[in-house]
């Protein structure tokens, strides 16, 4: 049991992972060629033996790190997109299989600096939650607003929820609205109002919700930066965010200068001030 | 009547309105599904009662807080998303009766962490004013130049100031404006010029207007985040902005260098300098 | 002529003239109306009143600061935008009469607030210097490349340079570029080289652009802000930047602390370190 | 061989060599326009003296700085775009030379401020390749995917890998994506998925990318001015980023704080605190 521990936390055996993914990425890619069919059974061969080595990998860190394993969010989404791959053929699960190249995914999640990108973007997301619940309120809202008054005369666009929910997120990247919004003005002379309110006001709430999550996600990365470098030269690394220490550094440089100016009629004033 | 601002206070009452809110967002997207007559007067029963609930809410909370009731703008949009719903059915204004739907939008000013999204972007809304009017101005100017040079020649882009304005707003989202483009210039070849500048302006003022809004929305967010985590640990909390407390500290550092070298002569230098 | 100096920097001056705009404004969009010829020559009438008090302002400039009138750019912008108005009708020039609504944008110079937006990016202007020059370059490369090879197979885009140069101000804008690209790769199938390369590189360099435009207005902007609250609170107002500020209490920090360092001898060593 | 250093560092030198890529420009421009014949042949002359005068410039840049000639990326640069003309008129490599207009790209490898432009991007990419290869391969997962499923019943769109992957660049520029949608749904109802995923996935990423470059290289370029002002004023240039020295900086104050309350207790307490 220990020797499973020491091979899955091997450096080498890492390696070997990604070394796997990267064959697997260029078999996958080389099946969409028009090979004879021998090469192509060769290519799904190998396809086969990189499925086998990721599920023997996962088996093994299972072994090693038995409920543990679940609490990482990385092995979980490892599990399910090598789990796709071994859905039965038959019944309605079988497109699943297709999915298969969702596998090459696990390059993120086995190469560390790749890894710590999206982790980054998760831990955004939180500081962006209150922004994208308002941009849910405005999508639901404006789906059902644009359904009620367009369904009926704009079928094509508006005919069911679904449609609409779809017709608003091409509003929003606002890729051929005016194509849109003509068919419905025609039939709805002021319906110009809701495209010109749905659209500012989406479009800045998604703005705001990207550029919100970006920065935090660098912000964050720049405070890890600066902690691993403190590290490095042997500093304390304190987990006070750095507005928190700039306020600190306030604080202590008030104190110095009250300290001070107390010590100052003991002694002779400052040339300055 | 003490007994009414307790209840419009308690929490468990807030709760209970969020519920009757997500209760009614859900009845209104089911109400766009084909049900069965029985099933559609019945949530449009339950979408009555959760009107009925808000209408005493609302009673409640200006019993509760009379006048003052009106100073805090969220309290305003509350009566009139939910007033839109009590409008007579018959004369002009019973469309608005359609925008029921707007109620949803209440869960924004029930749940305290959007709405401070929502209070942060209005508190930013000052620091862009100037950059919109810039705005405001182009777009007139633009439209009435557009409207002078090309109504006569391309009617349907710029037929009236309506029309007018509706065709610089697709422009100003880019979409489609190589289409009208294309059917002005067929007519005024010199039109390019119109066309280039107006997008060039529009396009960069807008960025700066919704950049200039975000950023500052952030910034706001972040000072607040810091003087809550400062109340927190009992530090007093000053009012000033950030930029300003850096200035103040530079002036105390500063000082404290005058006072030490001012003490130096009547003891040893330092090492260094 | 002290008198006139007087009234040209009189505040209710300058809030008649703001007034005038806007009276100029509303006259001037009204025209845009179908309204019956009595009315319309009503407006006119009042346009050429405020273009008339417009001429006498510029002609008291022009007494009271006389050759220093020049050199302030909003006094020239005020000129050409108020001179277009009087362009002989016929000949050549008779168009710009039309543009006599360009004098609305006079507000923009009138008003403080928006002055300084307007000012700020100029000023900001400088810094993106160099991204633009990169830009201009590009456009001008891509724009020879497009026509050598295209123009010959695609005259509809690529015909003459003037149309080359539309074109890729159409791609910039990422409007439409599908259409045009498919049209060229018909005719020469390597072509999507030319489309991918030019869109990376100039959306690229177009977002540098803006992006660092818009950043350096808004920290000229809080420094500007800082400044007028020192000044307000007395304080001495420095020209350095801030962060070169930042690196000067950085070296009166290390100074302080190698003085400090420097007494500890004759004292009792501190607790901490 | 001193001569020839001396030559080619010489600041004149540098702008006749300016000069002449601007002269270039010119002619290679005027070259698109329908000239006679006597004129075009003048142009092509003035065209082969310019490209005769940039080898000469790289021959003495070879004679001047040997193997050292190559450590530059800009020579490098340089060399290839010259050489790009003096391709074999015939076999496959002919049609480069009508690439020759890239040598006017040499005006960003002569000019310093520009040149900088440029660097800064290229040091700020190392910082966005994390980012970069998440979007290669949310790419190259999306085209397999897209391949896979739409490739028989869309070949417009998806007919091979190369189609596969110039569709998915269209969607990234969000161009045209709701036509490209529209037939492929028609066929696989579920495609939406696939298409709303790719596009608020590579949206982000790309958005994620720009903006990490282009903060980074501003940042890069702050620090930069930030020591060329310190060197000038004689203050001694530390490597560290602002980031760090912060850090020491903070460190600082705390020694200072503590060396202050351990000489308290000999001396009065301070009014404060």
């Amino acid at each position: 049991m220990h020797l499973v521990t020491e091979i899955v936390n091997d450096k080498r055996f890492q390696r070997f992972i990604i070394a796997v993914i990267l064959l697997n990425a260029v078999v996958l890619g080389l099946m969409t060629q028009d090979f004879p069919p021998g090469t192509l059974r060769l290519l799904m061969a190998i396809d086969d033996i990189c499925l086998a080595i990721f599920v023997v990998e996962i088996a093994l860190k299972l072994i090693a790190f038995r409920t543990r394993f679940f609490r990482d969010g990385w092995n979980v989404f490892d599990l399910i997109v090598v789990g796709i791959a071994l859905m039965p053929e038959a019944g309605g699960l079988g497109v699943l299989r297709t999915l298969r190249v969702l596998r090459l995914m696990r390059l993120v999640s086995v190469i560390p600096s790749m890894r710590r990108v999206i982790t980054g973007m998760f831990l955004a997301i939180p500081g962006g939650a209150s922004v994208a619940a308002v941009l849910a309120i405005l999508y639901y809202v404006g789906a059902i607003i644009g359904y009620t008054f367009f369904h009926a005369t704009v079928p094509q666009h508006f005919g069911d929820m679904g449609t609409t929910f779809f017709t608003l997120f091409k509003m929003m990247t606002l890729e051929g609205w005016p194509d849109i919004a003509g068919v419905v003005i025609e039939q709805h002379p002021h319906a110009w109002i809701f495209f010109v309110v749905f659209i500012v006001l989406t479009t800045f709430t998604t703005l705001n919700l990207l550029f919100g999550i970006i920065v935090d996600a660098m912000e964050k990365a720049k405070e890890e930066d600066v902690r691993e470098q403190m590290a490095e030269q042997g500093m304390p690394v304190d987990e006070e965010s750095s507005e928190m220490r700039l306020v600190m550094i306030e604080r202590d440089i008030r104190e110095i200068h009250a300290m001070l100016v107390a010590m100052q009629p003991t002694m002779t004033r400052p040339a300055a001030e």
